[in-house]
């Protein structure tokens, strides 16, 4: 279901019902390792786990029975035992685990591939914003302050507002990346079955965590959704960052304005009835985006502070969708905007012109009367300009 | 991706997006036969528009196609041109029509779709409500305010209140139904190419909109979006009723409680470690709906409040998918909510021991010492059950 | 606390903590003229109830007491009591409501004043526009869609439309007025002590919403809030109509377009470094404004979907200051936008200048090459125009 | 306005109109010392700037005159020029700055002394669960997930998870009190009026933040909201924590579980109706704030990604009612939730009388039949405990 929501076709595939089946299947195939390595399961039951997790069963009728069971686990987990033909592995898939667990953990899994795209797509990012700053030092720009002129800036320093936003999203996103736990804390956050079946359950949690390149919570995180709400919060950060970008460029490529204007592309941005017509569909779409994230976020923080008992009775069923949804809007927007500003026309000579034409209006801070050159008044918009590109220039070591 | 929004696959396929699709094909065939009406399309070429349409493009094609061109519409519109093999009549496909009134018309189709099925969920939950206020109008039970032990109840004024809410929901719906209007004012509202098209262009305008079932808006609404808004403010009144319902079936189904129960299904509410659980996993559903519905609506008024020019910049795109995943969650909870209501296990029995153990608690409030029976304090409880059920006896006519 | 929202001065007192508390007083003094009327209380108590409650006491004491009672209405009936000389009447007071009956009541009160007071800004709104569109009927100017130029309108059509939002908005506001109830369940809805009271508590209870110029709901709403819900999707309607009207002059009134201008005010739109600046101070406002009253409708809804038990715990106590807010944001936009339609400065020169220059783009949707004149291609922009006037001249009539 | 939102007396001084208007006194004093440190004002003018805003204008005159100029910070530097006696000085206050700097940094002053505040009361509440996770160590309780009987818990681990949520919270407290920044960036965010005002502005910028233990930001952050939407964040994950406190609190003191109750206090929680009824208030209004900040904080992130031009047309405004009401709703909440912490009750023996009476579901889990001693399986409750208080005491240092 993604033609309502154009541009989700990049990013679709991170967090789709495939996807989320495969990486709870992940999970309980770590989780098998797990119990290997905690000398539980055996080398060969350790196999057949992996092996029969590797034979998906299909999402359709996994549909109808995830809303029978409350949730998708229950369903996949009986289905993964069917599949395991020695008995006694069967009964170790998933031993020790509950529901929540698998699902928690798997949704952080599918998270970390959506941070890991968003860093990528956010320093490609951050490279064509500051290639715009570095290019733009001196291009001078009307200022604007509530719709009206101020005083001149210069579209470098736009430029280098835009990338230090995308700069401080990329370090939360960083940082959150490293911060994303695995979950596995049994039916009611004691590990009381894992603690029956292994002799060591923290350490087992640990390697476990380890072994999917997650973190180790400590304490089960069941009823204390900070991992979820934290990711939230960093992913808006991206739109937020974004949809200036975007909310700029699409002001500023207005005819009126012609400051700005998106790269051309073969059939983007046609009109049903006028042909020549060239819509700034990108900035218009990564828009959108930013006015949804933060609803979506703010979903999940409604239902953390609803986590009532050890696993709630609703609250964590409404993060599902919303962090799915969350995760696949702002891949999308991410990738996007990449495009965006990598691909951004700007004409230098417009605003220019229209700074110059404005001089009367943009000079009128300084003391003295009459109109003069804007350029001579652009305060430290170069040195701005420079902070952002050193702060830039430290983060762009390779990933 | 339903997998994580259990029970969407209740309603999914009058969403997804062949619903989506085959409703903008709709549209475009009305739109030829007004054109036929208005005497500017043959006979023939209205068939041959028609004919086109039934051959419907696969979606995969169509989503980055609709990125390219900001929205679905544009490359399916140039499909079904393509498809008519006349050129005169692939000349008139969609002639007078921008992209908005396509989608606007094809989502309202959805809506009317969603609306006529949650009437009937409605009508069959307010039925089981109804029969329930019915049998339990003297059995009582604790009242609890503020999650303390107040005055007695009855179940039956209970289930009168939830009956009650059901029924202001019914009435929105359907006069929602009613007002569902079509589009068509074409690039910026005038209506421009229809009227060099035919003689009689609001006519025309009002014979498509009945064509569909839809009522005439009066004036093109691209930038006034009180259908979209009252549309979602409906949609929630559902949940709103029904999370009600839910809230208080979950809580009342603990087992400190034990008064009520979800009906037993085979396989339902299971746990994955402990097979002998049951969870209320409907009522668990439908209280996630009902906390996510409330922010999807919003995000329909946010995007109202931005219509900027004669059709806006992002605004219009953020209703697409939160309109969607509303029209889905709705449609889903209130066929579980049917399911629910219709196979509620209520302990009348826990009810009246529990009610009449507490007696001195919640006799407090009347002059005099000492416990009592508490059906003798019930107040005009029966009085109240019998308005309910009177309501509900005049809309239960056959719709 | 109105500095940091600003033009809320205009409507703070219909809501403040003062209005609060007279309505509150206004609620006891209607509750003892009901027992009045059913006989159970003296002529000389109702007086002295009336009479007490005309003696406000100082809401400062009673902002803490609010806390620990959970609701200001505990302690007012305290004092109320106090005030009371004659212990029999004493005791009549608040005799029967719950502190939910008083406080669902008064707000109701309140939300009535605030409902009238716009109502009135709506139709003088609604005046201004309706004058707009009549005399730019034929003043063409550049329709914009995504931000590019599509094909020309007129102004008036511009202004009919908005008209048309407005005019929807009041006709929402008007409904919702009507259909304000009273509350008085009782302690849990069954108004136990009522009728335990009076002979007849249901005709008790329709004589007291009477008084107060208020509907009977027919059952109690203590955790069924459509009443509020309504209230405040109706609220955010009126919000939605003005922020497209904000949105459309903040930008029209760009320099770069120069169409719109907000009136001058002495004083107005002024900056802090270039005192020649003319910023569209209130066009600014309007839309911050439209801009959060949907999270605050929206925060109704959550509320209103955790009604549980006979009156619930928290959800009740959230709709307080979030519908407060709501009621004051609303109060405030409406009074703002009535001053700026009707100040309004339209340059219909620069609109249909750069039409004109921009012929050959908004001309190019139609057949044939080259471009010609604007007006020739208005399609039924005057007809529409018509059609928002007509509605216009008919709820026009003095309220 | 605090009647509506009880216990808002307990923080409203931090956040109200005078408390702005006091704060925005302090940023124009602290920027005249700038100058004078630059050796652009004498000390004698840096002096008479000080003493003059000293004399707080009236917060009454300044509401309207706030909304005609758009903001506050206009009518107050206009009247805090007035009472500088000395020309030379009255023309240095506020020179350089624009409003958005002296409001932003104002609320960021607010915010500094809120976050301090907030960090105080949750040490206290830390201390008060890690005493409730120490002491109950080993009391047993039914652990509950999705409302039905689990495995068996303690009331420690529950402590010690409640802990280890408001501990994630008071790290993310502490971590963003030192980063909130000062903000002037002059008109356009270049400094150009500074910067032709004073040899080496970024240096005087950076004293200017110092001076008021405010971060240097770096660029200014007129369009580049993360500072205000990082704190929303910080503030509602304070709420998200306290309201699964509260949430359980208020489900286990229900007379059907009866274990944990609120501390008594004289004249708390009484009904109106019922005296002897005591309600959860703290717990019930502390769930109310957790409903209402995560919308609140979504304003801001919604205003954030709209935030064009070099400063924006409405967006900036939207932050300032949402930020000080978030402010303001959570200071409230975890004074409340250190007082509710510190007094609660816990009933060890109900809940290990409940959790042995319910052994049989309990301990269903387990392989083997029959019930037992809950006891007996309790994981690794005990070592959970440790962990939290061991991050407990790392923290508990004095701050």
């Amino acid at each position: 279901m993604t033609l309502l929501q154009p541009g989700s076709h990049r990013a679709a595939e991170l967090v789709d019902d495939d996807a989320v089946v495969q990486a709870m299947l992940t999970v309980e195939t770590a989780w098998g390792q797990a119990l290997g390595r905690a000398g539980v399961a055996s080398a060969e039951q350790v196999r057949a786990i992996a092996a029969a997790a590797r034979c998906t069963p299909s999402p359709p009728g996994l549909v109808a029975a995830a809303e029978a069971a409350g949730n998708p686990v229950v369903p996949l987990v009986r289905e993964l035992r069917a599949r395991v033909a020695d008995p006694t592995a069967a009964a170790l898939v998933h031993r020790g685990l509950t529901s929540q667990d698998v699902l928690d953990t798997a949704l952080m899994l599918l998270a970390a591939r959506v941070l890991e795209r968003l860093g990528d797509d956010l320093r490609t990012t951050a490279d064509a914003l500051a290639a715009h700053a570095h290019r733009h030092r001196h291009t001078p720009m009307a200022g604007r302050t509530l719709t009206q002129h101020a005083v001149p800036i210069t579209f470098g320093l736009k430029a280098a507002q835009w990338l230090t936003g995308v700069l401080d999203a990329l370090g939360i996103i960083i940082a959150t990346r490293a911060g994303l736990p695995a979950q596995c804390g049994g039916a009611a956050g004691t590990l009381s079955l894992l603690a029956a079946t292994v002799p060591d359950p923290l350490t087992t949690a640990r390697g476990f965590a380890a072994s999917l390149d997650l973190a180790d919570p400590g304490l089960p995180w069941h009823t204390r959704r900070t991992p979820v709400t934290r990711l939230g919060d960093a992913l808006v950060t991206v739109t937020d960052a974004l949809g200036v970008i975007a909310a700029d460029v699409a002001l500023l490529s207005r005819p009126e304005f012609g400051e700005l204007q998106e790269g051309p592309v073969a059939g983007r941005g046609g009109s049903s009835t006028m042909p020549h017509k060239r819509n700034p569909v990108l900035s218009v779409l990564i828009r959108s985006a930013a006015a949804r994230a933060p609803l979506l976020a703010a979903q999940l923080h409604l239902a953390a502070a609803q986590a009532v008992d050890e696993r709630p009775d609703g609250a964590w069923h409404t993060e599902w969708p919303s962090l799915r949804s969350l995760l696949l809007l702002v891949a999308t927007a991410a990738n996007q905007a990449a495009e965006l500003t990598r691909d951004l026309r700007v004409h230098a000579d417009v605003m220019r012109r229209r700074a110059q034409n404005a001089a009367a209006d943009l000079l009128a801070e300084r003391d003295g009367p009459g109109a003069g050159d804007v350029t001579g008044y652009l305060g430290v918009a170069a040195a701005l300009v420079d902070r952002a590109l050193a702060r830039h220039a430290a983060v762009a070591v390779p990933a």
